[in-house]
């Protein structure tokens, strides 16, 4: 199998680099070869290139069987309204011109880091979510631009009937094969995209009849996913609202340094952390590594349909758990000091 | 002071019921004079007169002091994304026709509640935030519709230089009362509505050196606001983001029963609380009637000025909860069930 990493910026190059260590150490454990290249994207690539996303990085993602992905993201844009290249183009970028429509995000608490949440442990038990979050439509990739001189700025929110089906029915095709239960988000009482998008829910809701389905405004949404998180199976969403919530979820988990995603389509996958480019602890060799492991672990299931391999993987996170291992970021004030490990220990 | 009563849908009727007779208990406490009328809105408005904001109740509204609004909503409509007249309309409509730009939402934890959240309570002591939400604006006001035949669906997000302007000033001057923080909530990595938003807080910012001023998008704000919700002052935000972060943010004051809000613009002053229609308990004498208590409690405060009076219905709050008294949605195992109340009990 031939894997594209794309480090990005931030800490992407530490997490990647782990991420990738795992994948070699399946590959000798499962007999497996897996061959690397390594591409640019974000705010390195604007460096290196001027173009936050170069054609060389589409052309070898698009040969590749995957993509181990870092993250992207530079303060100096940020607080640069005006800037006209900036590093998260090269994200929506690649997401656009691979077709990954649809982005997985599983939200799966760990036993050990019950404690490690801000949120009643009574209340997190059992939690286990599978997000569905469109990826290529929405807000994101409407028409936008200024006028009035510049002094009104507009973003068109728009879906269209097929976009939304063909997520609904991955997501309607996981609940299946998990607890059959399916929650979609919308903001149908206010907007039009989300009356289309409701209306097409309900239309592939039909054709699985033994799922049981619940639509819940964006809002309400927000507040049951802390109030009650295990009424929650799979949630599917616009890119937006998937955005939005599936980053809350993250405190559900225990830290945002411990999820994973896939990003899938009719091609090449792509597997991020959900965690951002975090440049306040860039460097440092303290960022948990184990959203990048999860990724590895996820890319082994999905899109090689590793099934053991991806298993292994996941237990051996849950091994370093057990054994009282933490980054920073996971460990609470009873953590030991000598068990608060960096990127590469705890690779 | 004359006050029009906009009860509304659902749950609506019960809980302004509660909020006029503690309205009617200060005017006899304090010697003043309320008079009051009536005005139909949503669902309510909808069956009487086909129309949801009938002229009459902009006309009533426009002529009263101050508005104790109850709430809008019905399931029938949210099942039929098809429907062309549906109850929002009145509440998007009214705060439209009165140009109530600005929607205040105070969170605060009343001691008595720590325990009622499923926030842990070292994460909630003392966290206390004042959110600006835009309300006529952004992707609630822009044009929407169909194209393809009714395939696609849009609705366009769109902000002007004035309307961030007016909010923001209006979110700094509140700082400057209270810790003088404020954190501006975005997309500005993805939106062009929202570099806008970040420009424009940026100049007004200028005029406020004395406040500590941050930046976050969306989703990391959503993620922030569980995890160290005391970080948090006073927060700006549009009109789509305010409404997910401050339901999401009814989980740290325990219930959304409890959280009021003030829509205030150039003129008359709508209060409401933030909790919706509630056509599960609707009818059943069961609701909180604490949102639209307290929702009084500013309109006594920002409309009249009487902060005497305000005080002393958010200390009867206090003391209620003091004795023990509960209603069901913020009881919890450990309440005595005497001590939980109906809707009429607790007013
Ligand atoms: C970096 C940003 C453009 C991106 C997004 O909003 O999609 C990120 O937040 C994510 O969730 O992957
Ligand atoms: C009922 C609905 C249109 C409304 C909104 O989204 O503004 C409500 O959720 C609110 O927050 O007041």
């Amino acid at each position: 199998k031939h894997i594209v990493v794309i480090a990005g910026d931030g800490i992407g190059q530490e997490v990647t680099t782990v991420g990738k260590q795992v994948l070699d150490r399946i590959a000798e454990k499962f007999g497996h070869e897996f061959t690397y290249d390594e591409a640019l994207i974000g705010h390195a690539a604007i460096e290196a290139t001027g173009n936050p996303l170069p054609d060389e990085t589409v052309t070898k993602s698009k040969q590749s069987d995957a993509i181990l992905f870092g993250a992207v993201g530079h303060p100096k844009y940020d607080n640069d309204p005006s800037a006209k290249v900036r590093p998260e183009q090269g994200l929506l970028g690649i997401r656009k011109a691979l077709g990954l429509y649809a982005n997985l995000r599983p939200i799966k608490l760990f036993d050990e880091l019950l404690q490690a949440s801000s949120i009643k442990p009574e209340f997190l038990q059992g939690a286990d979510i599978l997000f569905f979050r469109e990826l290529t439509g929405d807000v994101y990739f409407g028409e936008k631009g200024r006028k009035d001189d510049g002094d009104t700025a507009y973003d068109l929110m728009i879906y269209s009937r097929y976009e939304v089906e063909r997520i609904a029915v991955k997501a309607f095709e996981a609940a299946m094969t998990r607890r059959k239960k399916l929650c979609s988000v919308d903001k149908a009482n206010v907007l039009e995209s989300s009356r289309l998008w409701r209306e097409v829910v309900q239309e592939v809701a039909k054709r699985y009849p033994e799922v049981e389905v619940e639509h819940q405004f964006i809002d309400a949404a927000a507040m049951l996913l802390i109030k009650d998180p295990r009424r929650f199976d799979v949630v599917v969403t616009g890119n937006l609202f998937g955005d939005i919530l599936t980053d809350e979820a993250s405190q559900i988990a225990g830290s945002m340094g411990m999820l994973a995603s896939a990003s899938i389509g009719d091609t090449t996958g792509l597997y991020e952390p959900i965690h951002g480019s975090a440049h306040d602890i860039t460097g440092k060799g303290v960022a948990n590594p184990l959203a990048s492991v999860l990724s590895a672990a996820l890319m082994l299931d999905i899109s090689f349909g590793m099934k053991a391999e991806s298993e292994a993987v996941v237990n051996a996170v849950d091994q370093v758990l057990k054994a009282g291992f933490r980054t920073r970021d996971i460990a609470d004030a009873t953590t030991p000091a000598n068990l608060i490990l960096g990127t590469q220990e705890m690779g």
